[in-house]
């Protein structure tokens, strides 16, 4: 059986460095939007839209081009994204030792007991880490202001919290469902990663 | 200032086990029964009846020998004694480097920066360890049945919420109040010990 990390996320809180870091020590292949990047090739459909119903319940209201909402027409759509999305976890976990970041993972892949992370901080922190790596992972943070920053980072994690508990029935970020839950407000991610590398 | 390190920790998931392997690994002192051993020195109360007093809230009433239960008198003298044993835990913290387990001392040395740990499991594997290692630290669990011994292993973490949440005003084993989470279910306690001297 492969070795499998899953990496569970407050956005902002740098739970993706984290996995790459971790991954990269190990010589684990590391997959998360690779997962999203791979549904898209199998369904035509692109990976932003894809992304975004991905981050989301799929019975929330979504406008698409042609005018009309798209709750009357997503919840089986949604489904048999997420569907595609649960059995490209499985192979993938399937082919090689791996680290999964995001998407429920630690859930979808309970019989082949994963290493379960989850990555957390406070608020202060995550506005801090985000303006910090201005990049679109981090919600372009430093061109935002921090109310408005605030705003998007509860909405962000809204929707994954959402998502992980429609698919899982669990809580989201709630210990119970984890080996390990680090809160990287105090911690270099790097030593986080060479720590954790010793122990999963 | 002296690096500290706290473990608050469910009865049962070997929190006092990793906080003396953290110690030892690192060279710290390690405190747990040692800070109610120095308040019974100053008190001149027996170990047990301060131990009890710790583990639960000042105002639940408690049977004394004269007959009338203690539940009038408790709140002011469980106030000194609380105030004596956050008086030594500070204390203990100028002293030197060391691990605390258990009284709150997360919050007591906020000020200190103090590495915070909390140390849980699921109930299935903290009846295995009471089990285990039968002695007083497990509530001698060998001794008891299944149902027993879940409902003393409550009862007990009841005591440490309560007693938590009365000082500090915070959730007991809420992760915004930590740095790290461990659930030692699948955990090999040294092997955690020894990564976390790395981090802490």
């Amino acid at each position: 059986m492969n070795k499998i990390i899953t990496i569970g996320r407050e956005f902002g809180s740098g739970g993706r460095e984290l996995g790459r870091y971790l991954a990269e020590i190990l010589g684990y292949a590391y997959y998360d939007r690779e997962i999203i990047a791979e549904i898209a090739k199998r369904t035509s459909l692109s990976e932003n839209y894809i992304q975004h119903i991905a981050e989301q319940k799929p019975v929330i209201p979504f406008p698409i081009h042609t005018g009309r909402t798209f709750w009357a027409v997503i919840p089986d759509y949604g489904q048999s994204v997420q569907q595609e999305q649960h059995n490209i976890i499985r192979e993938l976990a399937q082919k090689s030792d791996c680290v999964i970041v995001g998407r429920g993972a630690d859930y979808i892949l309970r019989d082949e007991n994963p290493f379960r992370i989850f990555v957390y901080s406070d608020m202060a922190s995550k506005i801090s880490r985000c303006k910090a790596n201005n990049s679109q992972d981090y919600a372009k943070g430093a061109e935002m202001s921090e109310k408005e920053l605030t705003k998007r980072i509860e909405q962000i994690n809204k929707g994954r919290a959402d998502y992980y508990e429609f698919y899982t029935g669990q809580k989201w970020g709630d210990k119970v469902n984890y080996d390990i839950c680090i809160n990287t407000a105090n911690f270099d991610l790097k030593e986080i990663a060479e720590a954790l590398a010793k122990i999963c």
